[in-house]
Formats: C-alpha cells, sequence, structure tokens
C-alpha cells in the first residue's frame, strides 16, 4: 500500500536556547523540523520543503533521513548560513524574549514543491513568512484534502494581509491565544474562533501552553489539556511538534472528520509534551512508538470519565 | 431512604460587583449560599451553619429553604449586619479588587453545629476564617467520609498557623492555581499539589479559572476544562459553586473514589458554568436538572473521544 503523503513547508534551523534549567549555544531546531519529527511517528510519506546553508550538519540531515523524512525539497544553498534564532525564557516559561534573529538563506528562499509531493494530500504550513506559505500552495497540484496552517505574532503584525490571503487558502489554523486575541480583538476565545473561522478556515485550533488546546468546528468545541508536567525544560517546538502530530495522525488516517481531529489533537499534544521534557528535539527524536502508545494511554486517564446521569 | 448529609460551613453575604457587564449594589451571596445552591440539585440533606444580620431579606432565606436547604444552623444577630463585600473585576475577568469589606457579624461569630448535622457524611468548609471552619469541625460527633475546604489567599497571608491544622484534619481540599502557588512556593502545580498533599489532604483540587480544575490523588491526576463561554459575566462564586456541586454529587452517591470525584468535578464545574453566565446567584437559582443534564452532556462532548492506537 502506498502511504499518504504530508507536504511540510517551515524552517529547518539553528537554536541558541536560554532556560531557568540550562543553555544550548546552537541546537537543531525550525518549525519544519519538530513538525516533521513528530509527524515521522506515522506511517506516511512525510516530505519537507525548506532551505539550510552550507553549515547545515550532514549528521542533523541524517537524523531527519533516517526517519523517512524526504528532503528533496530542501535547498541547499552554497555559501549561505542557515537560519539562527536566539532566545531566552523566563521563570514561568510562558514568556520569551528573542535575543537574535539571523535570517541568513532565509531571505532570499524561493520554495519549490518536488513533483512527487505536488499531489499532497495533506499539507502543512509550518510557521513562516506567509508569502512563502503562499507560494508553496500555488505549486500544489489538486486541492488536498487539508491545508493546516500555523502562524504567529510576529505575522500579525508584520504582513496581515499577506497572512490573511493564506487563511482564505486554508482549512485548519492553529495559533497560540494571545495570538488569536491579537488578530481578532477578542478576549473571548469563543468569540476569537468564531472571527477567525470567518477569515476561512472551518476548523480553529486555539493553543493555550500549559492548558493544552481548544479546537472549533461549526458548534462543536473539543478541549484537551495539557499533560500535568512537574517540570518543562524547553518549550521550543511544542507547538511545532503539536501541528506535526495533529497533520501526520490525519495524513495516516486520511479521514478528516471531526472524531478524527480530535483523535489528532491528542496525538499532537503527547507529541508536545515529549518535546518540552528535554532540550530542542532531543526528546522528540527518541521517543519510540511504545512510549508514544503510554503517554496516549496517560492522556485518556487524565480526561475519560464514564458518567452516568443521576 | 433517608438522605445523606452534607454540611457546608460558609458565609452568606451581600455583594456589590462591577464586571465590564454592569453592575449591582448589593445582592444575595457568600461562600455558603452559592455552595449550598449548587448542592441543592442533588437528592440530599444539605444544611448551612453561618451568620447573618437583622438586615438579611426574608425572600432571600425562603431561595434557600425552598430548595429543601436546612437554615438551622445559621445564626440571626439581632441589630446585626450581614457582611457585605463589595468588588470590581477587570476587563480580563480574572483578576478583582476588593473595594469594601464589612465583616459586620462575622466578626463575632461563634458557629454552632444544630444536633442533627453533627454526622453529616460530607462537610464542606466553604470560604472563611480557618478558625471559625475549626471551632466547627470540633463539633462533628463521628468522622465524616469527607472533609473537603476551599480557602483563599487572604487566609493563606494573613492566619496560615490554623489554616495548617484546617489542612491537617481535611481530606479534600480546592485551591485555585496562584494560591497553590503562594501555598508552596512552587511554580509547576504537578509539585504544588505534591507539598499540598504533605499538609494533609489526599485529594488536591487545583482551579484554574477559564482553564479548568486538576484532581490530584496518589499517581492519580484527572483534569477537567472550563465551558468555553462567549461571554463571562460575572466570576463571583464559581469556586464556591464548583465546590457545592462537587460535595453534593459526593454527598448523594455515599462513593468517595476516585472514579466518583471524576464525575463530581464534571458537576462541580457544570454548576460553575452557569454561575458565570449572570450575575450572582441569578443563574444558579435558574438552573433546572434538564439544563443541569444537558451540560454535563455538552462537558461529555467537549473532552470524551474514542481512541483505537495506530
Amino acid at each position: 500500500m502506498t502511504s499518504n503523503k504530508l507536504l511540510i513547508i517551515g524552517t529547518m534551523a539553528y537554536d541558541g536556547l536560554e532556560t531557568p534549567f540550562g543553555k544550548a549555544d546552537r541546537i537543531l531546531g525550525g518549525a519544519a523540523v519538530y513538525g516533521a519529527l513528530a509527524a515521522s511517528q506515522f506511517n506516511i510519506n512525510c516530505g519537507i520543503v525548506s532551505v539550510i546553508g552550507n553549515d547545515f550538519e550532514e549528521s542533523d540531515l541524517q537524523v531527519l533521513r533516517s526517519r523517512g523524512i524526504d528532503l528533496e525539497g530542501v535547498e541547499a544553498v552554497e555559501n549561505g548560513k542557515t537560519f539562527f534564532w536566539k532566545g531566552k525564557y523566563h521563570n514561568d516559561l510562558n514568556t520569551r524574549t528573542t535575543i537574535e534573529t539571523q535570517l541568513n538563506v532565509l531571505e532570499t528562499f524561493n520554495p519549490v514543491v518536488p513533483h512527487n509531493f505536488q499531489k499532497a494530500d495533506i499539507v502543512l504550513l509550518a510557521n513562516l513568512d506567509p508569502s512563502v506559505q503562499l507560494k508553496t500552495l500555488e505549486q500544489i497540484g489538486s486541492q488536498p484534502k487539508l491545508v493546516i496552517l500555523d502562524t504567529m505574532n510576529f505575522w500579525i503584525e508584520n504582513t496581515p494581509e499577506v497572512l490573511f490571503k493564506v487563511m482564505g487558502l486554508t482549512d485548519v489554523i492553529s495559533i497560540n491565544d494571545e495570538e488569536a486575541r491579537q488578530l481578532t480583538e477578542e478576549y473571548s476565545l469563543v468569540k476569537a474562533a468564531k472571527k477567525i473561522h470567518q477569515m476561512g478556515p472551518r476548523y480553529v485550533i486555539i493553543k493555550k501552553g500549559e492548558h493544552g488546546a481548544l479546537l472549533f468546528h461549526e458548534k462543536n468545541v473539543f478541549c484537551i489539556p495539557a499533560l500535568p508536567l512537574e517540570d518543562v525544560f524547553d518549550p521550543t517546538g511544542a507547538g511545532d511538534s503539536f501541528a506535526g502530530g495533529f497533520a501526520g495522525y490525519l495524513t495516516q488516517t486520511g479521514n478528516i472528520s471531526f472524531e478524527q481531529m480530535k483523535i489528532a489533537m491528542i496525538y499532537g499534544s503527547a507529541l508536545a509534551s515529549f518535546t518540552v521534557e528535554k532540550f530542542g528535539t532531543e526528546n522528540l527524536i527518541a521517543v519510540s512508538k511504545e512510549e508514544l502508545a503510554q503517554r496516549i494511554e496517560t492522556f485518556k486517564n487524565l480526561t475519560q470519565f464514564e458518567i452516568e446521569l443521576i
């Protein structure tokens, strides 16, 4: 059987991180990397469209390839440097300050979708400049089952027009609570989700960090908590891992009903919970199928109940 | 069949409220009032120990009596004035400022548990001065199945020693996230719950307002979201309604297993969701058994899923 295809467009990066628990000068990161690593837990054909410089470590590419991730769409720029981001998390880990952003090869990136992925079943537009997301979408041959968009405050503030255009072509948006409020000027997340729905996406996911995530679709709402952890070690990539797990699960099943999206939310949250337990991609790379299955069980225990009305 | 007994110790009050949606100068309130109204949804024998002044409206007493709430333990002080609290909620409704507190009859309150409730099955120590909570507990004849404690930052800051004494006699504590952090000096709620557990309560409920609530017991954790609402009209009494619903459900079933506590959490959250939709006790008084059953169904749809591991 041929596996279903998931195309992920997003950054491949090196990150410098500082959290209350330690620091790392230069580790593998980027939205497409976290997303693809999470999605590679599923029996799918996953490809990345991205750009790297000649400083990108062969061993890091090997990590991705060894998990069956197709890198044909990754442009390697001679004499270019890979996107670098450096940030510092504050004590509550809910807020962070960007210390340094070197766009490097991202500045002139012109995405090319490999022929093999122009008919992808699902497209995940991981966090990236909306104009690049748009250029990628234009190369998708037939209408995919689902276009999933992840974005962040930077694009809401700086390139809202292009972002709105991408939103108009999107089925699912994944966005955090503060961004949803910023985008809609509504404090109530229920009202914010309604407004975002009117901007295009039929499904609206609002991520609330340590408080979990909400999925809105028509009159339906589904809520999944984040796993209560003793320590969140490093929140970097949590949202990307969530989006990758969500997209990966739906790509494998090929069924995009609301019931299946609930399960996709749980896989996404479970994979994000692994990511935040260690620095960078370390834990996400190490997690086995058995550990993932155990964590799904933990999510069931955390949320499921048997009720008889009294 | 004789109904199981729930004894609630807490304030009966008049509140002055200001929220972004409107204001009320003097409406029925108090932790025991919200708690008992929520608990009166269940087939139980519910009694209040509290104190009121001669300004307490007969019609308000009638509201409570008409719902089968036993007021024998409510002392009416001649020439006394009922406890009055006035507060203002800020735009996000998560923070509030106390404008005025008139303790009035609370200042000299000496609680007396009626004979009929000295063998209550469950005791809910609703938010109140811990020394009054302690005096009440000393009058309980036989060990109740469960002692549930609700408290707030004021008592943590001002009377920690007495509060710790009450906590040592408590099975379940219901506390909000900021208070749990304040009490334990731990940011992680998992760590905070462990520390609180060591202070007495076998069960620790941490309320997170619009983000729902967590129940910790030994190695078990259960998480319930708050109902996503378009507008929270007035958060006053949400925690009290939650505690009352939680205690009321467990009193009716008489079964205090972890599985039953999960259901109790859901009833508590459902009743709190009614409270916040209108001013004061208005909605909690009006809710029918059918509406409550519908809301439980809404909570099921919000949280339940069918998963087959893939």
